[in-house]
């Protein structure tokens, strides 16, 4: 009923499986995507919002090695936002809010136009390994289906168990079943596992709130978007958000249900994701703050339905109903359904290398979730990277691995596999050591090439790519080598209150003012020429500025990142033997028996590596 | 969490529940519909389709009191049908292919808009019973909601098991959870349960087709629709289906499975539904036809999923591939999902009356599948049935019940309550006695005032009817009272080899020659004239042309009907002592007094009561 043999099999179609069975399908593997439901492909569990800090750079980095995430989130918009405009670009991130219905219907649909890419509806309960290899998998009816290669992306589904209050029965997501048997079958081939949890809050009715009590949170004046691509537009039309706060009724309230809480009362032994604490997490932890935001995001253009972002719970719906109905706006609050917490299976994924390939099965990939992550951008980043390198595996070419200073899909898988979690790993800027040159106006220079080298980003891509780079690059050059004169210049320094100038410069070295704007050397008629002449765009325009106005801290990070690169090139045999390092710590020693570092580099990231430890290494390495 | 008391609660959003919720709050009854999932509001668990033969003609009855469903199919159709055009006006009925994503999606921002109504998700796992009458119903978490009334339109979720071959799996549908609890609580309550069966074909990749080699089954080139409301327009676009065929090569290698097949090998003891057999059915029951029809509908306007229509099967996945990879067209079929059976509980419909509120629990309601019905218009037509009982109910108002020469409904209820039921009921024209009069045209005529007088149906569509009923009859009158000239007649006679006349005549009378035509009479400069003055539209030209043309049935229709009426009108106490009446039947005696009909004329459709009882009883009562 299937053909002899894919080359990869995904099985599960949230945003980790989506991308893996996009990629590999478009570089030109036979592929199957295996999932429990056809009809909830990409389903948003939590938030309908993609993006947000560090995670918006993830998108603009998926959508640049040529995934869709930026694409389905642009198409599905009802919100754009740029966070952080107000800092330093390596700052500025990306978020936007989707209608969730439109938002699985658009992804199942451009899944469906990917061509060399099967669907089947089904639960995979089990694998099938012979002599260390992936063959394929088992669905719980017993069908036997082959592959080359498999991706395995269950999210949080591994036998899965909802908890709301003092109440658990097993599902995947509120309303769906869990998944069994794959975890027995990984710990059977020797494979650690854990256990995590995660959480949600309560679903509302919108026509029972007073929005007028509330501060309204409308997207940007000028609204822009993920995809570097022209497939999507930014937005014309918006929907605001809502903002309102809990306070200390509402604390106590919460706290009433304390002794019924799985979270404190010993029923969830799992770890949550310390950076969306549940709300009764927030009133434990930080018990002198006396109040917190929520956030009320609209879940499409046209339901009613509210996700009341702020105040994931798992305690009983009593509590949770009476607790937010004493919120400003939530006096008459009806519930969709409650909020609640889930925990499931996940695996370590120090049990990885680098292609996201698992160290014990060979063509066994892991994606998302089920490594410990959370949130749908590092899902989605993994996804794609396992697809991607899947399908080059099953070719028979170089693996795809961007480095910790080329992405931070780099930082996030290097961080999983090296370091492994102990708690839902969630990406930051501050995770990144080279933030400032992994921006995300820029992850089209850094990712684009490289996609298109290996066949994924396509010639479209590639060439809009190489126009804004030139483009912006001839208006840095232009900025570099002409003059202004004091009579053009001065009146811009002085409406910004900086020192005047007697004589002509260059006009670089008056941009570089941290007061003086693109806006302001627009006033300027070559500028204003130059722009008009050479038809650059926006995007272009806002290249140079950067390029121009943090063209210091850039160099100094391009430098430091050469040092990295250089430890980089320093690979570690595979089959190393530690043991023979005797001025190796103990701790050193055991850690990198067990991760096998690829690089020295990499090495020197592992906790209990000291920078002696890493000097041993080079030093018995001849450097 | 919940308001103190709901008017209805209605437990289940399929057809009936979502139709049930819509006619209670939009009658004014605080409502709340509670369901397992409100992502599958309304799911076409089978095919993409609503209408055809005596079901299209429950659509337009639905709409004509205010229902949703004809709405819905309207603005998610991609394809429309009037079947059986050629024959009678009885026979047409129209039907709608619809986009599966598109008609969920539809129906939930429709009841989103529903004033008075609220939404909660979760399983409900009991009702609550007090001195007979139902007071809430109970969650599977534990909370209590209070209701006036409940309606129970669980479909096929109560202890669901899906079948494929020799494997068993729970489930309410593929990839959805059964419902427990409610079973039991009704058994206890001493309701009679029982168990039916029914299936559903596979999904298929409409990429992996060859269309080449099927016929293609366009839409209509004027198409209809089935809403009399102007909130939907006619398609202008369209998609194809296509028909293909199966073979002896087909029947040969299903019948290889037939013993791992559960409907053969006992493991499924339950009926299914004789008109939607399963095509090991069709092969087992018709073994002398070497083919059988095959429908392929797409499953909405982009998505390359496609429903075959008529391979309805519970054989094992490899059988059914086999099986269907010997299909003209489909020899490189990909499936998306396999065909299966599944069984779940019903309760006998002789348990309720004919607000379909039971006899054992005061306002205790049920519709849909559980009342062991098959098919989205029956389940639909009785949601909104008992929807609007509930609330008269509650509010202590007459109830509302259409009688058998009113409204396939009318048909449909009856004979469900009368006669029960041991196989999935599906409606037929052949079980109305007077289809003449239940025709798709006039649903309006009979149904719209019947549900304004309640506050259903607004004062457009009453409007709307009434400007359509006087201008076609006005028409009609005019064709009686209006003379055409052999010169201007006999044209047309000549054109439509009819006999020539020589005398001046009334219209009505050439009219009403079967072969001619309102297009033909449009050719009378007098009739053309007529139209334009005043504004006619086609659905009053075609009234008058139906009026005109089948003036004789309608009429010996409506004599008959009047008889029945009389019958109809003859109540019999609820506490009616048959045991007193000696010269019954013994069968119709204990029939009689198990059922308690309402009427004379319900106990005589009761299987079992002869005419002769029927006899007794009218003397009984004083005729
Ligand atoms: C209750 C809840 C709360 C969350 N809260 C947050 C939060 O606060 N912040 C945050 O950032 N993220 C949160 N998330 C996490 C976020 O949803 C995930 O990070 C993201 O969806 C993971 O993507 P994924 O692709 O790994 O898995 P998922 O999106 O979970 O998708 C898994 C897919 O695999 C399928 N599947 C599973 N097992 C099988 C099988 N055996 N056979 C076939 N198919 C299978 C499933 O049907 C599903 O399609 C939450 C998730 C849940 C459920
Ligand atoms: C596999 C399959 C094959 C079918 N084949 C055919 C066919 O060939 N021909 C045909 O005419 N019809 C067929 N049907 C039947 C058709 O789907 C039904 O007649 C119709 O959908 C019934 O509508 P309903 O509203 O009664 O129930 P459903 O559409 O089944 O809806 C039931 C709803 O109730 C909810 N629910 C159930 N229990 C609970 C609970 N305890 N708490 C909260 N919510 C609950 C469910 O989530 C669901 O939303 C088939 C159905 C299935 C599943």
């Amino acid at each position: 009923m299937f053909p002899k043999e894919y080359d990869v099999i995904v099985v599960g179609a949230g945003h980790a499986g989506s991308e893996a069975a996009a990629a590999a399908a478009n570089l030109g593997s036979k592929t199957l995507l295996v999932t429990m439901n056809l009809q909830t492909i990409a389903q948003m569990s939590c938030n309908p919002a993609m993006g947000g800090i560090a995670k918006g750079q993830i998108v603009r980095e998926i959508d640049a090695i040529g995934g869709y995430s930026g694409i389905v989130s642009d198409k599905t918009a009802i919100q754009f936002k740029m966070l952080n405009k107000s800092k330093g670009p390596a700052m500025w991130s990306p978020r936007v809010q989707s209608d969730r219905m439109r938002f699985a219907e658009t992804w199942r649909l451009k899944l469906e136009q990917t061509p060399n890419l099967d669907f089947y509806q089904e639960m995979i309960s089990g694998i099938i390994v012979e002599n260390g290899r992936i063959i394929g998998v088992r669905t719980s009816l017993g069908l036997e289906i082959k592959g080359k290669s498999v991706v395995l992306t269950n999210g949080t589904f591994l036998n899965g168990l909802i908890h709301i209050g003092d109440k658990q029965f097993g599902g995947g997501r509120a309303g769906e079943k869990a998944s069994t048997g794959i975890t027995k079958d990984l710990i059977d081939l020797g494979f650690e596992a854990g256990r995590m949890k995660t959480g949600t809050p309560p679903r509302v009715d919108g026509r029972s709130l007073d929005f007028s009590k509330m501060v309204e949170q409308p997207g940007d004046e000028i609204p822009e978007k993920f995809s570097y691509s022209d497939e999507t537009k930014p937005l014309k039309q918006q929907r605001s958000c809502h903002m309102s706060y809990t306070s200390l009724e509402v604390h106590d309230i919460l706290r009433e249900g304390f002794d019924r809480s799985p979270m404190f009362n010993g029923s969830i032994k799992s770890i949550g994701p310390r950076y969306c604490p549940s709300i009764e997490d927030k009133i434990n932890r930080f018990a002198d703050k006396d109040r917190h935001q929520l956030f009320v995001e609209p879940e499409g253009w046209d339901t009613v339905e509210y996700y009341i972002n702020g105040f994931s719970t798992s305690l009983p719906e009593d509590i949770q109903f009476k607790a937010l109905r004493q919120v400003a706006g939530f006096e008459n609050v009806k519930f969709f359904r409650p909020g609640y917490a889930i925990e499931y299976d996940y695996f370590p994924p120090t049990q990885l290398r680098h292609t996201l390939e698992t160290k014990l099965v060979s063509g066994l990939y892991f994606a998302g979730q089920i490594n410990g992550t959370t949130g749908y951008e590092e899902a989605a980043s993994q996804g794609l990277m396992a697809g991607i390198n899947a399908h080059l595996k099953v070719h028979e070419k170089e693996s795809f691995i961007l480095q910790r200073n080329e992405a931070y899909i780099g930082v996030l898988i290097d961080d999983l596999i090296t370091k492994g979690t102990e708690e839902p790993y969630r990406m930051f800027t501050s995770r990144a050591e080279y933030r400032t040159l992994l921006r995300q106006d820029n992850a089209d220079f850094r990712l684009t090439p490289k996609s298109h080298a290996i066949g994924l980003a396509g010639d479209v891509r590639m060439r809009k790519m190489e126009l804004k780079r030139n483009k912006s690059e001839a208006f840095v050059t232009f900025f570099k080598e002409t003059s202004a004169a004091p009579e053009e210049i001065n009146p811009i320094f002085s409406a910004r209150e900086s020192a005047l100038v007697e004589q002509s410069d260059k006009m670089f070295k008056f941009f570089s003012r941290p007061e003086v704007t693109m806006e302001d050397m627009k006033n300027i008629s070559s500028v204003k020429n130059y722009i008009e002449v050479n038809n650059l765009d926006t995007e272009m325009i806002e290249q140079a500025e950067i390029q121009v106005k943090y063209s210091g801290y850039i160099e100094k990070e391009k430098n430091n990142a050469d040092k990295l690169d250089r430890l980089e090139g320093l690979k570690i045999p595979a089959s190393f033997d530690y043991s023979k390092l005797k001025s190796l710590s103990y701790e050193a020693r055991e850690k990198l028996t067990k991760i096998k570092p690829a690089t020295i580099s990499q090495a020197s990231r592992i906790s209990g590596v000291s920078p002696n430890d890493v000097s041993v290494l080079l030093v018995y390495m001849g450097r």
